[in-house]
């Protein structure tokens, strides 16, 4: 840290994503990619647009917005574009978060909302999940803060229903909920509609999940009105063109080709459950994932045992050095070809070590 | 503005940008765009990386960072690639004033620097320029805060040199000095070097204007590594994949492309100097540029008139309603046949006045 760095930051400590290694040796099951390449279409409109480059986007990506208003059943002014869906959150914790609305979530959930509230100085509170992992959904009946949840939550996969998260929202009027649905698509219930009966509901969407776009950087907030005009105030005082005209392509045409989204989604949910059944058998415990990855924890190796040990084996996972959770790995739903080889490595270290 | 919105952020007014229309039907001479298409190999290097996009981006964009390193003579630790350059300002407006550091810039100079104020919460002080739309450089030093100067400035075109900029930054040791050289490839001198010997320097550039990808967001910061460091701290604790896997890719071909960058910077400066001397000779005053645009006043039409009736025929230019340059207009420099097109229909607005 410079002497010129501001000391009101001081303590900060940015948020440490997974590895990323550029050298493609590893089956890489640590950051929740999909395995399946962006949609054709989404491709072809991306390179058609490159040579497009020269001007500014639309910053209010009006093309991609209206393609979402329509597939969403939503209208076009209750929709943003983010670059990525962490810039959409981000937003909310500089919008709606400060000392008469602290931020609210679980103690397990995404690593990255302390951060936010950190790096936009507001403060938070973290309610313990049930011993099961389990949100209690009575935690957060009139909260007192702007609630984020992320449903499926991260990284122990599990999801709340669509009633539980509506009575979360019912029950906090005068302030925002947030609900965070990176992973929505693969089993959970959306609760995108209820933007229409809630005036305090935001909900955040990423194309880099089961729309196999990690590396073009786009993600959604869906709100009313209102608070959709709040977190313009924010983007059009941060970055008014937050998103590549060849991003906003690729989202149109990944939005356009549900078809390949939809059987993409299929894969991941159906190899899910047999990498589950083949983990119980050799061991592990695996709680019940509506999201495209398993959190998993052997009966006799520790989280960061199998962690290091697969990766020595050239299969990258998740492990997070935490209490409570520091048991587990966190392992990504690949194709079923990534997954029968990793289960292949998990198998010869649990031979290994008993 | 929702009921929800924090009351921290209840004064807050957008950064206005000039209109992006999307019908194609106007000669677009607002927004400071390059006329010229991204360089061909950009292009393919963007085409090239769409079926990557499955997989995050390197968050630290290494090859980018190696290519540029080598082109600017800098070391790879004193480069940051940023989600446009707007974003670098604002990561540098975030890390490095405070109270104890107030934002310093003109009066009349990009009019993101106080909207980049509010919403990072930092008290700013506003300097005039001199009556000509100069930059005293005495009223910059020991300034007492963190000092933002475009270089050129903008929207006046106007560049202050090398030994004036160094001089500035010599004598702010004990705060950041940020040089944002938008503009600075139409004829200004680049103070990049100088980041080697002085540790309060942030240089930023963007790809936006000289390398025509505007729609692609990328822009660099150039600092000591100590430096480069906080500001790293802010975009991980924000967005660490800020730039798309595309946008990196057409960035690399930007680079190295460099000729063809170079011919495009040549046609600009020739093109301004032959536009600039047919404005003069039917009544403007034309500030000195060393910018892809020219900021200009009709010694009978007022700015807004000019802008207006412009527009009515189909040439969009930037008017800005502020005090001091309400007279004037600011003119992108396109290619040489929309600047014989822009230049045949202002020369009818001024006749069918007088």
């Amino acid at each position: 840290m410079s002497k010129f760095f501001s000391q009101k930051f001081k303590n900060i400590s940015p948020y440490c994503a997974g590895e990323q290694p550029q050298d493609k040796k590893y089956i890489k099951l640590n950051t929740n990619e999909s395995p399946f390449p962006p949609s054709p279409y989404a491709q072809r409109l991306a390179r058609e647009s490159a040579g497009d480059m020269l001007l500014y986007p639309d910053p209010e990506y009006s093309a991609l917005v209206n393609i979402a208003a329509e597939k969403f059943g939503v209208k076009t002014s209750e929709i943003l574009f983010t670059n990525g869906s962490d810039e959409a959150l981000d937003y909310a914790f500089t919008a709606f978060c400060d000392d008469s609305a602290p931020a609210v979530f679980p103690d397990i959930t995404y690593g990255f909302y302390p951060v936010f509230a950190r790096i936009n100085r507001v403060p938070f509170k973290e309610i313990p999940l049930k011993d099961d992992f389990t949100i209690d959904i009575n935690d957060y009946l009139n909260a007192g803060g702007t609630v984020f949840i992320a449903n499926p939550n991260a990284p122990t996969g599990i999801a709340l229903k669509l009633s539980e998260i509506e009575k979360i929202i019912a029950n906090n009027p005068k302030n925002i909920v947030v609900i965070d649905e990176a992973y929505v698509d693969f089993g959970a219930e959306s609760c995108v509609q209820l933007i229409q009966k809630y005036n305090n509901l935001i909900v955040t969407q990423t194309f880099s999940k089961s729309r196999s776009l990690a590396g073009a950087r786009l993600g959604m907030a869906f709100a009313c009105e209102d608070i959709i005009n709040d977190l313009k105030t924010v983007k059009f005082s941060r970055n008014p063109y937050n998103v590549s005209r060849m991003t906003a392509a690729a989202g149109i045409g990944a939005l356009c080709d549900e078809e390949y989204f939809l059987g993409n989604c299929e894969k991941i949910v159906k190899t899910r459950g047999e990498f589950t059944e083949k983990l119980a058998k050799i061991g592990f415990s695996v709680l019940p994932s509506k999201a495209n990855f398993v959190f998993a924890k052997h009966n006799v190796i520790d989280g960061k045992t199998m962690y290091t040990e697969l990766k020595n084996r050239g299969v990258l996972v998740r492990f997070f050095e935490k209490p409570r959770i520091n048991g587990y790995v966190r392992i990504t739903i690949g194709s079923d070809e990534q997954m029968e080889k990793a289960f292949k490595v998990i198998s010869e270290i649990v031979k290994g070590i008993k």
